[in-house]
């Protein structure tokens, strides 16, 4: 089969591997029907964690199950299936109390790459879910955004307690962010603020649900969320970046008692005790659960209660990976999917 | 009056001090009945908190109300009180969140310093709660251990999400730690783990409810805690030191998806980003709303269902509140009760 591999920065490269096979009989191979670039492979894309050796790409993934392990139950070959970036036996008790993406015998969610024709999923049973039949192709980009970027806008709102009255914000314009919007929106946020300078993210947060637009940054865009909350800051805000300046402008844009959902790879950050201590913010997030809620998210999907799809503002055929790279690289696209 | 001044490290002195008066008609001026010395206090008394001017000392209090302002309407002469170490107007919307250690009007408790024999308390109807009527004496210590540590105790439990079926474990044997194992057992906490190595409290945590002593600190007291707990990490853990050390030791302590409540003052504390992230585990703490828990808190006690006045191990004339200082500070006692 084909699939992509990173070589170094800026080094995608889509070319011959070997077709996956069943290794552990609790595994599964689907045939990708497609999948997507992350915000979170453009950190070794970018140079910034280091490629010490050519890795396959891609964690984000809908398809049809081809073949399935013996050991596997549930799962069918034939079935249209969506998995995550972590997979799980969806059976321990870190599973069980809704943190899939710490289970203890979590494994990488596609360990042959999801950017390509064919990927083995570990754990199959735990962490596929299958839906309830063959999608229509519009229906296709929603479905893959459930798997990693969608689930985890979800689970950032989730953290942030996003809710009926509540007023959140949302410091990050990515696709993360603008999936958090819907989130909020779904959970009955009052009031939500996204943080954003760029006018194509802004116009779809507005269509995804946002009420407010704050385009400052760091300490200024502080001080316009308290403008806007009467001084005290919003109730619930959502941290998608991952920088110092982010996770600082997220923690101070919160009232106290309020609570930061953080779903942005840290990268370089320390968060000072001092004034953390005296925020009073509750602080949640980490790799999203995005298993926990698949089922549901699923179903709003199907049911075409949101539309989460829209993130994906350029589609390409596979064979031009590199070119999807490029273009979230330059912001050129907030999010590329791969049709193979 | 005399009350207690802190004049530079390890400088106290019991001296004549103007009589607390009237400022705000907002204001009460209360009796002490007594005071103590907090372990916050020793941040400046050992220099680590720097001393720029002679302060007034004490932030604990419960006393006999003396008099009141015009605008007082709730709080009587003659009253037996409580209150915290914040004054709050109880009213905004970040009181009524159960945030009033953050009220937008929050003033220092007890402005002319509570290890006194009267003190101004501003703010009167918001911040002091009144017993359902005089005391007998040896409710005393512990509805003063509300005041501050069994209410900071209690928060930390609370952010903690102590609770039926939870395993909590307790990083610091100091007061507020041995507090908050009383309030985890009120909570229904299956299982707690003092993380001591003093005897002494080691005994006081038992007796309070502590199910497990766990004698290892930092990476031996995560493995400890971790062997404990089926590898997993405890549910609910209480960060009552305030160092890097023991904010470490609490968040990795924790299973994924657990609960940090944090309550010692960070000094000094960077946490960092990338460790936090994976580790799942949710953050909440910093200076305890005590207002929020104090008429449950009162009513416990009044009733006799808990004593968490034994944490004071030493009793002094409030005139010998310099070896109430030295004792702590020597760890000789876990905390000193002074009487006026």
């Amino acid at each position: 089969m084909k699939g992509t591999m990173l070589y170094g920065p800026r080094d995608v490269r889509f070319e011959e591997r070997p077709d996956p096979s069943i290794i552990e009989p609790t595994d599964a191979i689907i045939q990708l029907s497609a999948a997507c670039v992350c915000g979170s492979d453009l950190w070794p894309y970018r140079g910034i964690d280091p490629v010490r050796q050519p890795v396959p790409m891609g964690h984000e993934y809908v398809g049809i199950v081809e073949e399935v392990g013996s050991a596997v139950r549930n799962i069918k070959p034939g079935q249209f299936v969506v998995g995550s970036f972590f997979a799980s036996d969806n059976t321990c008790e870190i599973c069980r109390s809704g943190y899939q993406s710490a289970c203890i015998h979590r494994q990488p969610g596609a360990p042959t790459g999801a950017q390509a024709e064919y990927a083995r999923i570990p754990l199959a049973d735990g962490t596929l879910v299958a839906t309830p039949g063959l999608p229509s192709a519009d229906l296709i980009p929603s479905l893959l955004s459930a798997s990693d970027v969608f689930g985890t806008g979800w689970f950032a709102a989730d953290a942030a307690t996003a809710g009926p009255g509540k007023t959140v914000a949302v410091v990050g314009d990515g696709a993360v962010g603008l999936c958090a919007v819907i989130a909020a929106r779904q959970m009955g946020a009052e009031r939500i603020i996204a943080m954003s300078r760029h006018s194509d993210r802004q116009k779809l947060a507005l269509e995804f649900g946002a009420t407010d637009i704050v385009t400052e940054r760091g300490d200024e865009g502080v001080a316009k969320i308290k403008e806007l909350t009467g001084g005290l800051g919003a109730h619930s805000v959502i941290e998608a970046v991952g920088t110092q300046e982010s996770m600082m402008q997220a923690i101070h844009s919160t009232r106290p008692g309020g609570h930061v959902g953080f779903v942005g790879v840290l990268h370089g950050v320390e968060i000072p005790g001092a004034p953390y201590f005296f925020s009073h913010v509750h602080l949640h997030g980490g790799p999203a659960p995005v298993r926990r809620y698949l089922p549901e998210l699923i179903d709003l999907i199907w049911n075409r209660k949101i539309n989460p799809g829209k993130v994906f503002d350029l589609t390409l055929p596979l064979a031009q990976v590199a070119e999807g790279y490029r273009a979230m690289d330059e912001r050129r696209a907030i999010k590329a999917l791969l049709r193979p």
